[in-house]
């Protein structure tokens, strides 16, 4: 029986690291600040001393790390992931990170023989509660076979994209056009306010016909009440445009509509916004109208 | 029991009076080319002699009529509907026309007497013949509650928007929106493809998650294919969008994504591709890299 | 000696008018509103009781009038410039209008047996005291050559671009420019003030190599200080924006900076800065920053 | 009498110390490639054997390098500049480098107790040659006046612009107005060619008056002969815009027209353009009807 591990329990690991615990798979866990494992101990897991001692008792390991700088430092030192690696075993790194992070990391881990797979994730805390992620996989083939069964408790789709940076590639376009959707949203709800029409008269027509997507029915109605808690901060959406438009720029593809959306969230962060929800473009579109 | 007229029996037209003559209405309909009306007749429904012939035995008179220029040239002359306009009818325009036709066209039915509502439609042939389309209603409300009934067979959403010339407006919203989605859904396959992941994975990611829309569904593999097959003409959308940043001018909403959209759709206008279907703006966005 | 009449003794017409006068032109002049020719009667100009009276007196007659309407206008009626024309007679029309207003007079002129040459001028007040306009010429190329004479006393430089029409074109063209032009200086100017560096230190690099030019060295002080006072209206270079780019959807010609820069104005606008000067754009471009 | 020296003899270097010798002031020179210095020394300057040399020898040394990489280089080693660098001596950085490269090298040379100027220019070969570049000095005010007498051969426009850093700032923001101008420029062309107008009156247009600038004067015309000859490397260009953003970003300044720009400048780069001159930015703008 393949023996798993899992790094990182904050809000999205720990939902994650559940759902394979429940799944009755056999389970090392790991945090750096103490104490977040005590639910998973509870669900049958074991939780080790540090994260070299996961990859030790483990022979595929699953990370989930905050940023690029928390996936590398987690690798590195003697209490690290690659002070155990060796031939045989597979680290699976789910942390959302630029691919040449995810470059780096696998460089690494294959240089003491271990296979890597870059695998981040769309969705956030609800989906990974419910195992309904949206994996975006890509480097090592066979450790991507040999996790599926891991996989497939986490996300509902799960998909290889070739060679290790595809993953964070792919994060960066999906999130670009996620952007240009919020930019389409607010500039139409603007104009439908400006020119006398019912605001929500437009999110009902919008949900009724082949534009209908979750995104506009979720935000819509937040943004016409004002509520712009934070669930995606709009500085990370800023920052994922500019990657997007520099990836354009080294791929020789001028992307118009898409410098145009980044200026207006430059715009919303000038405003202050950088840490209210990305909805909260709303208020760059049409802000100068109120007092 | 309520009298029914219907005028304009083209491809969506016809598919209309279709479905109120299946419904069990009394129903008198007239078409500008003769011939129209066999397969109606058929069903139940009466073919007049002319226009004024439709308004003088109905209640309610629904008009579906090509554009601007033939919703007008209806209501005139001898034979037209406003010969027989009087105080007790009603006139639904469902036709396709500028905030100023629909106003126009008010101006001279109530003039004589009779009530107006402007109710163009979003969606297409298939929508129509199921009865689903989306109706974007606005003008006389009184009247709009008299024809709900007849409305609901033709619609599965139908929304009453306010005084007459907000259905003009919100299908121009609606179709701005719409338009910078396309550009979004064509920027990003252009990114994947320039930067080497699979397109068709792009379209597969976006289909999973919150960004999932029939319109991107149904475009993104025909674009994929090549396949440019005319549902709704690039150089209509072109027009659109012109017309909704004209309607922001008006209401001092300036729409900088919008803006760059529409200079891509110019510039797949400028290629050649104005009768092509609008998804052929990927053709502009990304077509410097063909031969 | 060639008789010449001037229609149109406002701000720009009557130190046209005056710049004949003086040359010793045999001259006859007409405005709408009387009691303007005093002062052209004293350089030994005739003073004519109708527009009519004008042309019947001249050879060639000149114009300058407010708008479009009023350039059509002073053409019709009893009294009007089309009540005289005749052959062997010219008329060249200064005022600024659109080419569908220019030919529809040359049509009217040409009927009657007459010439009619369009002649746009670029420069307000002050060129047009002092001889130094520049003259957009275009249509009749007969009568240009016999106009020249005059043409010559009026400005500095002189064109003929062509068909009727492209002088209004020429002044399109050029203005978008000069918006662009604008945007570029606004923008710098702003982003200097954000990042720390002095604006005026900005103004005097930008004079002092290839990119030096007058309306920088005049606007660019005038920014500074905030000094918005009105040479050109804010909303009439929005106009020309509008212009330029429907000009541009006609030919086939994407413009993406100048539409930006037409949002940039169009924000301006919402901003209540429409009949200001049109430097005023700067207000729009770094106005969030201000409380 | 001060003591200069002369770091970086290229086609920009050797034109400006060719003008301190001739000048009569006493000066040591060095080029990494050797054989550079024998017109100098004709001149009466001393060649001296490596950049540490030069600054033992001198009171004042500029350099003149050609990119960061470089300014860098020479400071480091048992050879470079920072070996002799010592309390009352000052370095003078011509070359056009980064803030953060030029804050690097005034730290490590203040840490010697050197004085450091950061002196980027605006203008190529010809002002060099003839002392009549722009020079945007920021840094040491001591250092600065100490090195008048010497800036004041080289340059015809000399200015101190605060805190390093800058200079490299007030050389970008310049950039972006010079790119704004030239979208600017072939739009305008681009619009009148495609609407009929020549494109050569328009040229003579915009000489005439308040816009007419020596950019547009030289560019216009290599352009309307399709003259590409590099004067300023389009990739350059587009660098420059790209970094002007990005300061923009920094700096909470929007930039929506330089955005658009941007993306035009990215469609000539992927146009294979990058090492034509900056201007060959108009077969991005119309290129599309070209075959």
């Amino acid at each position: 029986m393949t023996r798993y591990g899992f790094i990182g329990l904050g809000i999205m690991g720990s939902a994650m690291a559940a759902n394979l615990a429940r799944a009755g798979f056999d389970l090392t866990v790991w945090n750096r600040t103490p104490g977040r494992g005590a639910e998973l101990e509870g669900l049958g897991a074991t939780v080790a001393a540090s994260a070299r001692q996961v990859v030790a008792d483990s022979d595929i390991t699953f990370a989930m790390l905050a940023d690029p700088a928390a996936a590398r430092a987690v690798c590195d030192g003697d209490a690290g992931v690659l002070a155990a690696m060796a031939p045989g075993k597979g680290y699976v790194d789910m942390s959302t990170v630029d691919p040449a992070t995810a470059l780096a990391i696998e460089e690494q881990v294959t240089r003491r023989g271990g296979a890597f797979l870059e695998a981040p994730v769309s969705g956030s805390r609800k989906p990974a509660e419910e195992g309904s992620l949206i994996i975006l996989a890509a480097g090592n083939r066979d450790l991507y076979d040999r996790s599926l069964p891991a996989l497939e408790r986490l996300g509902k789709k799960i998909m290889h994209l070739g060679p290790t940076g595809n993953g964070a590639r792919m994060k960066l376009v999906v999130n670009m056009v996620m952007g240009q959707m919020m930019a389409g949203l607010c500039e139409g709800m603007a104009l439908a306010g400006a020119s006398g029409l019912g605001v929500p008269d437009l999110l009902e027509v919008l949900d009724a016909g082949a534009l209908a997507n979750p995104m506009f029915r979720l935000k819509g109605g937040l943004i016409q009440r004002g509520d712009f808690t934070t669930s995606f901060p709009l500085k990370h959406m800023q920052k994922d445009l500019r990657l997007a438009l520099a990836l354009g720029e080294q791929s020789g593809q001028p992307l118009f509509a898409a410098a145009a959306t980044n200026e207006l969230f430059k715009r919303a962060l000038a405003l202050g916004l950088g840490t209210a929800d990305f909805s909260a473009l709303a208020s760059a579109v049409d802000g100068f109208r109120r007092p």
